[in-house]
């Protein structure tokens, strides 16, 4: 059995409760327009603000989700779907419209990134696919950024391929961090499936293959005479003393164009081996720093003035590991023309659809309806299970670097900042949902 | 550009670095043969073991691996490849052995959970991939071991999909769940490609769509009778006793197997829920709790009496929040029949071959070809790329449970064990390692 997920079998990475509630819902006809809102309740302590993205990949599904007939098949053999069910699962479309913030937007806690409005059973059967990818891309576009803010201006690599969690991540990674700012990508098929700038160095194994350092060196430069060396196999500062002698003897054909170093106290090694390169009249040759690099070790080698000129991020950005994951949530919002919401504890939703405001002091989130000061951030992004957007990641890219640059210094500061940026609920949402609750509470404590 | 990866395009998920050794390895016909450790440097705080997961899907992919044209097609667009490199990487496939230790086995840091012997360009490609897989599988399984445990022999469901990082992880981490004593996953996928139980109850969105919980309740019963009830959505216990009302009027009709606590004081609610329900006569009726649980809180639940009888993980479970990533590599140790080691700062490497022996005091990394007291753990599982291994996964989760069982109890305990498990180096592996670091020594200084 094939363990690829593509757009064959996408539709059934579904948590099997929304399956039985379409059938429930088929089976009631509960069918009527409902409205989900996608959002993230509370921000981890070490996230001023999120960068939205993943809606691409979101839209990509609903335009394209269906359930195959080995799909049914194995429902048929689980015993707890009627064949009429099934028939009419076998023929569900997407068909329904969605409101998104755009990708690259900075979002906040409540704000809702995307709303789907469809009916039920299709609105419930899409949540967990579009909820999985829009939260991996947001985790990880909203980590980037705090990386490429820490490395004020330097270039950032994308080296997190080989720990993000799984292939799919892997891919989405790179597109991710890119959105966020992120120069290149040592992922090639990223490279090639997003066309983004593709890099790469040499590592340890390399070096350790040939005969002594020296031998690798002149081995790799013969070969990619402007390449990165890698000079910390045996010992960093060794390693430099070995380039610069190569550099003696290879005169105007050395043209190596950075070398890296991987291990060790970045600061005190990077002064070194300037100074090393310096005296030796290789001011052009750059240092490119890594290891377990995350925004706060690059924010005090920038900091420091630690003669840094890029940075390759792996491991900590790719899997966002200070906040890995976001506590992101699919509510139902409205039903049948009726805003919903819930009151478990800790966990209150605001019923109704919605409009996000940004404005000059914050945002306000605000009914559907209302007009506000401040731009819209919510858009159409998808009619009758058709997609209305299609950017490049160009575009997405460039709001990103935009909008992320309007936001206050303090919002981007890497320390968390208190107060929070300013998300107010409008007047008319707050009244609505006075109401709303006032009503369910009445009806709970009228069952005790 | 098709942004799902499969057979046709996984070998292109690899760091552009790789290939340009493998270019260079061609150039300087490098081509012996290579062994490379796949290792864990050091456990994260929060792990007493790991447990080895993600060798079949390595091995499915070591088998299969290659180039097409479109992926030549591409690199031949960057311009740094050769026609007669890219031919020949066209014509690449995995022709090397791989020592590994079997999947559901715990390990320790240092101890290789794979060994790659290949031709060294061949082992050189396939680092990035490998590691991403049996990376992501042994954390995912790692961190369901603890909460296995934690849960004391209730059953725990895998409701991870919806926030794993991204599709693939999502489909990987319910069979690494399994393999560490999960009962059962939400994940429609994973159950059909797996053949893993499936399970799944209600939302909350299910109640929301109905005029009030009692008409949600009555329709969810008509369809599924032995349903799991979710009652959390506007009041816990005021959603107990609808249930309870609703058993009265249905009598011997009333089938509900469990109701699901998603809110809230777990704790006491587990415990007031179970009173309204023993006093209206609903022994039967179980109570399984969800909601932002781990193992600590399970644990906690569990140690306080509460009355849960099972519990539905998700994204601090699939996400393996406390340590989302390993700080494991992949590195050259043997190169033409020669060990080879690395001297970078903090991440010295033990050259050569080597077998890992599990005695009754712990365990022993020793050279390839050391008899030693205990079992080996490294077998052969593929020989001329070929795989020799191919085992269920009722085998593998049974190897979990009886070799975690095997573990001293501080080992298992949730707690950090303090000095941890035993894992020494043998007198033989050390000896070769003081040779060889003697020797890159007197090479390092005399460079100087």
């Amino acid at each position: 059995m094939m363990r690829w997920v593509d757009d064959s079998n996408a539709a059934q990475l579904i948590d099997l409760y929304q399956l039985r509630m379409a059938q429930a819902y088929f089976e009631e006809r509960l069918d009527a327009r409902a409205t989900f809102d996608l959002f993230v309740r509370r921000l981890p302590p070490s996230r001023n603000f999120l960068l939205a993205c993943g809606l691409d990949d979101a839209l990509e599904f609903l335009e394209r989700m269906s359930f195959d007939r080995g799909a049914l098949d194995y429902l048929t053999k689980l015993g707890q779907f009627s064949a009429d069910f099934l028939e009419r699962l076998g023929r569900t479309r997407f068909t329904g419209d969605v409101y998104a913030v755009p990708e690259g937007t900075p979002v906040f806690a409540g704000e809702p990134i995307l709303e789907v409005v469809a009916p039920l059973p299709e609105a419930q059967l899409v949540e967990t696919f579009v909820m999985n990818q829009i939260h991996l891309q947001t985790v990880l576009a909203s980590k980037a950024a705090r990386i490429v803010e820490a490395a004020a201006g330097r270039p950032v690599v994308d080296f997190t391929l080989r720990r993000t969690h799984g292939v799919d991540a892997g891919l989405k990674s790179a597109r991710a961090l890119y959105i966020a700012g992120v120069a290149s990508t040592s992922n090639v098929l990223a490279g090639r499936i997003y066309g983004l700038p593709v890099a790469g160095t040499m590592a340890h194994s390399y070096v350790q293959a040939h005969e002594d350092e020296d031998a690798a060196f002149r081995a790799f430069l013969r070969l990619y005479p402007e390449g990165v060396v890698l000079v910390d196999t045996y010992d960093t500062l060794t390693g430099v003393s070995r380039l610069v002698a190569l550099a003696r003897a290879l005169g105007e054909r050395f043209r190596v164009s950075a070398i890296r170093l991987d291990s060790g106290d970045l600061e005190d090694l990077s002064r070194a081996a300037r100074r090393l390169l310096d005296e030796a009249g290789l001011r052009k040759v750059q240092i490119f720093a890594s290891g377990g690099l995350d925004e706060h070790s690059i924010d005090a080698l920038v900091r420091s003035g630690a003669p840094i000129d890029g940075f390759g991020v792996g491991t900590l950005l790719g899997v966002s590991a200070d906040a890995p994951a976001l506590d992101m949530v699919y509510k139902l919002v409205e039903y049948a023309g009726l805003a919903r919401t819930k009151l478990s504890t800790d966990k209150h939703l605001l019923g109704g659809r919605k409009q996000v405001f940004r404005c000059s002091a914050g945002d306000v989130i605000a009914r559907a309806e209302e007009r506000h000061e401040g731009r819209r951030l919510l858009i159409p992004v998808m009619r009758d299970g058709r997609r209305l957007v299609d950017e490049s990641l160009e575009t997405i890219r460039e709001r990103a670097r935009r909008e992320i640059g309007l936001l206050p210094n303090r919002c981007r500061s890497l320390e968390p900042m208190s107060p929070p940026y300013l998300v107010e609920v409008s007047a008319a949402l707050n009244e609505e949902q006075r109401r709303l609750e006032e009503l369910l509470a009445q009806r709970a404590l009228s069952a005790r």
